[in-house]
């Protein structure tokens, strides 16, 4: 399958105004609370993750229900509804890029920990069809080598994020330049495309790249 | 000074109630954006970082009539505004503790910056008296040793997020133990107080501590 979206349960605030609007088509998979949203919206995932325990149980009975697909998390596993989730992708629809939303917004553990996953060395190969999108948010993640990133309309910042300690990174021809930095996790934030396609490089470690916007200035401006 | 609150420039949808209220008193200082929000709850901070950039002219114009102190920050320093803001805070006020709000929602690139500002070695011992405040989280810092923490009321979970590599992580009486642990950047999130007080320790590396709840829950149950 050529592209899957994946909604899990943050806040619907950080949504991009077309999931927001119901214009996102599927197929769609989901965690938790996520699954009753798609399901508001008229869609149905082909496939839930999560043992619903942020819902009423009113909500949770007229949500199975509707649901085709359901897998619970085993509490002793350790692992989160995200990572089961993307796993449960993997395995049974190898998609070629995989869109994240409700990934941000609320609880930053959750966060980090979205973020985080994709430095896990069992999600290396998922790691590179992902994007986790919200309304001022686009996040890629890459590893060592050489990669051309591209500028996504609307979004006027890029920021270069080691995840892990990484060795050589070098930012070639962004507006604000790097020549082989090392260190430990970082925020390289708020520099800026020049033209629409530019490159960076790193010889180990993992690097998130995060395209955003200031929907404050945007708003009073 | 006892305590010293700071304010910068993320959206004010991820304000505690208490802030938007109007029921934090300073001394305040702020970051850029900042500044205009405490000048519109009738709060003159003592101190102002920033170049008002994402302000329009007008906006800027009225905001440094009003303000007493200002510090415009160097661009090619490459340090954020939150850098100066707490090097001159230290400087100037040594305050004993140091809240800051609005470093939350809206880009993630500057939520990382925030976070991981609290890794380099030149914050080292601000870091212990540092708290990030929003209407879902808290998070503290902490550097190797055994630490006592307290459960802040409201709050239902503990994340303990290595923010860089870091050996002999040891969750000593939380819901959820652990032993000697080591490993790059991870979120140990969802974890639970048992009682009000619990211990933790390590050997090397910086960890935060998130104390966050779930508002979609609470909203709907």
């Amino acid at each position: 399958m050529e592209r899957m979206r994946l909604l899990v349960g943050g806040p619907t605030t950080e949504w991009t105004d077309e999931l927001t609007n119901g214009q996102l088509t599927g197929p769609w998979a989901a965690a938790d609370r996520g699954a009753l949203r798609l399901l508001e919206m008229g869609q149905v995932p082909v496939l839930t993750v999560g043992d619903f325990d942020s819902m009423t149980s009113v909500e949770r009975e007229e949500t199975l229900a509707k649901l085709t697909r359901v897998v619970s998390v085993k509490p002793e596993k350790d692992e989160t509804d995200l990572e089961l989730l993307l796993t449960l992708v993997e395995k049974d629809y190898q998609p070629e890029s995989i869109e994240i939303y409700g990934a941000t917004g609320g609880r930053i553990d959750h966060l980090l920990s979205n973020i985080w996953i994709f430095t896990e060395p069992r999600f290396k190969d998922i790691a590179s069809k992902v994007t986790l999108i919200d309304r001022t948010n686009q996040i890629n993640f890459y590893y060592p080598g050489s990669h051309a990133i591209q500028h996504t309309p609307g979004m006027d910042y890029v920021g270069f994020m080691p995840l892990t300690p990484v060795t050589g990174l070098t930012l070639v021809d962004e507006k604000y330049k790097l020549t082989d930095w090392q260190g430990n996790p970082y925020s390289f934030s708020s520099n800026e495309f020049v033209g629409d396609i530019n490159h960076f490089k790193f010889d180990s470690g993992v690097v998130a790249v995060i395209q955003s916007r200031d929907l404050n200035g945007r708003i009073k401006d």
